[in-house]
């Protein structure tokens, strides 16, 4: 018998079921047995939560779905495990759900967190000597991942930016008045994502016209300046700017207007506003029309235009975790690695979780402009290769079809 | 010589350059000379800010890429002509310019007001008998023309917002606890924009669960009851609600909040965030996890999904309004008529611009249901034909490209 498992675990990405997939099909092409799905994660594991997924996944159609379907197909959590020592009971727990279940191999796709979840469970079935594999799929629409070049689901979030960019910038030059519009792209400490928005220049496009990220220090005396600037010189000013940036204090910029919108149920102070507190802010000084556009959970839902770079390597992610597993390997992740620039080719490899997890990566300090208003060229380089190609939905009815998980 | 000439104006669509399109290739099909087009509707026709669209538009792939450019391809205005009485020296001035540059037929695309300019300027010239003919071409997401089955621009907006609700409905169940979204839809006093994410539901999707439009009045205690009941049964709440609910008091929702963001350069107070509030108020009364999402612009220049009915649609509505002019027709406006449900079939026909200029075309009260919390069925019916079938992007190193006005 050779049983496996799989769950998804943190935010999803566009193409995180794509993984999945990968992750599906090719345990199925090496002979597993029976490929369960933690509903939910490892939540949900522990809940005992799961499903037999050739009962959700049953022929090549559902397969051409599952890819086309955002959001994480078997559920999501956001549940860490607890530190080993002092909590064995839980691991305990875990370690004999998965001997019931006759578990051979252990997949976990996700970002930094379930990361670390699959580092604590290798290191926990190394200390009993259990055989069972565990290997981590890369996910993260944020792109903060360590030692792997990018991050399956970061290519389709930039597209979906990029493109979506591009359309605010024509609409943005309609009127024959000054409009200012802010664009808010997620990303609470790295840039990845807001970055992503100077792919919209280009032969057909003017580009946006200032780009802020949170690795440099945000200073609203500058910004206004700046937007003073440039309206005064064009129609139409576009500026890309990331929900983490913060004032050389360490406030957040949203956190500097008068109001907060509310605290949330776990205590968090709502966040989301920075565009709108500059467009405030750009409209009080100068009287001109602006626009806050936040980009919202389409960034990462977005699936009815993604990279099919993206979908494919998040499918070789899950496939090639399943290989290694299959072949010995456990406290591993898949990275990416870049063989080639130019042409664009890039491999999977596994690298050790204790070397990523918890490690968050931020853009390079020469990859943005000195005055912190813009990115270099080869950021852009390095961002291009990732949102290369199609896939189109399955439309039916007019609208874009999904796999939804069955009961 | 049988010079036209073509103006956009009003908020773009993602289809109003296929009513460019077809009034240019249908005018030069049927013997047009020189085909201009007024940059910034006819504030730049005043200001002699004019093109040749030959110059612009040269050969089939500048067509096909033209169709799928968001935003005017003119540029737009917001200008209303002033009454006739008292203002001659404006029409004198429009119709010198029309003779200089030996105008036949003069098109206008455009939603309520730019139907007043065809109303106005057709008026002066029968005033002056002017052998010019005036035609109007639709066009607007709001779908609020009186007399017409409906708008070009609106089956794509509804396309829009079906799609990216499908996907914010499972973006939203993937976690194990409750969250409820809130999605704000354009349409300050219609709600068919609004009422589009009612499509969403279907074999492969829950649905909104709660759909508020500016036709009925808005109860926020009976709302937060409401949600108060469905959280408690579901994981996850969707609601799609238009930005211009109002209180029975008159005053729009958010209007309610303690702080205006700010009041723009033309004295408007900012009014979008009608969601963000009602967000607000449900995380303080219960708690809960909550999300605002705002479609904002990409509503009307998402023209990465368009609906290639709607495409169809408003190429026609160009092309029969030079027809209806060449063929000696003056101060109509092209609407469309369902001549058959199912199968749906659609046609053209020119209606006196009287009927249909400043006119607003609302939903009807037996379309939404009794406690206003929902849409009836034949809403439904009504806009499914109308997001039916695509046009690709043509898509160029990654992103969707666009035909843009050179100077």
């Amino acid at each position: 018998m050779k049983n496996v498992i799989v769950g998804q675990s943190g935010g999803p990405t566009a193409v995180i079921n794509s993984s999945l997939l990968g992750v599906f099909k090719t345990a199925k092409d090496r002979g597993a047995d029976i490929v369960y799905g933690m509903v939910h994660g490892i939540k949900g594991l522990l809940d005992r939560n799961i499903v037999d997924l050739s009962t959700q996944i049953k022929n090549d159609l559902d397969m051409d779905l599952l890819k086309r379907t955002p959001s994480s197909f078997l559920g999501s959590c956001r549940y860490k495990l607890p530190d080993i020592e002092g909590n064995e009971k839980t691991y305990q727990e875990i370690f004999k759900i998965l001997k019931e279940l006759d578990i051979y191999a252990f997949f976990y796709i996700g970002g930094n967190d379930s990361m670390d979840t699959i580092k604590k469970l290798s290191d926990y079935g190394e200390k009993i000597k259990s055989p069972i594999r565990f290997m981590g799929v890369p996910k993260t629409i944020d792109n903060d991942l360590a030692i792997t070049d990018h991050t399956p689901g970061y290519g389709s979030a930039a597209k979906y930016i990029a493109s979506t960019t591009k359309e605010i910038i024509r609409d943005g030059l309609v009127y024959d008045y000054p409009v200012v519009s802010i664009i808010e792209v997620m990303g609470r400490n790295a840039g990845w994502l807001t970055a992503a928005a100077a792919l919209a220049k280009g032969e057909d496009c003017e580009g946006v016209d200032l780009i802020y990220l949170p690795e440099r220090v945000f200073d609203l005396d500058k910004f206004l300046e700046k937007v003073g600037e440039l309206y005064k010189q064009k129609r139409s000013v576009v500026i890309a700017v990331s929900e983490g940036v913060k004032i050389a204090d360490g406030r957040y910029v949203c956190e500097l207007a008068d109001h907060v919108d509310y605290v949330d149920a776990f205590g968090h102070k709502q966040l989301a506003g920075t565009a709108r507190f500059l467009a405030a802010k750009v409209a009080e000084k100068y009287g001109v029309k602006t626009r806050a556009i936040e980009l919202s959970s389409l960034q990462r839902c977005a699936s009815h235009i993604t990279s099919r770079i993206d979908v494919t390597e998040a499918f070789n992610a899950g496939g090639a975790a399943v290989k290694a597993a299959f072949e010995g390997m456990s406290g591993q992740v898949i990275t990416l690695k870049r063989v080639s620039e130019d042409p664009y080719m890039c491999i999977t490899e596994p690298a050790d979780v204790h070397f990523i997890a918890n490690v968050e990566k931020k853009v390079p300090d020469e990859w943005i402009t000195p005055d912190g208003t813009y990115v270099e060229d080869a950021l852009i380089h390095y961002i291009r290769p990732l949102i290369q190609a199609e896939i189109a939905p399955l439309w039916v009815d007019g609208l874009p079809r999904h796999l939804i998980l069955k009961k």
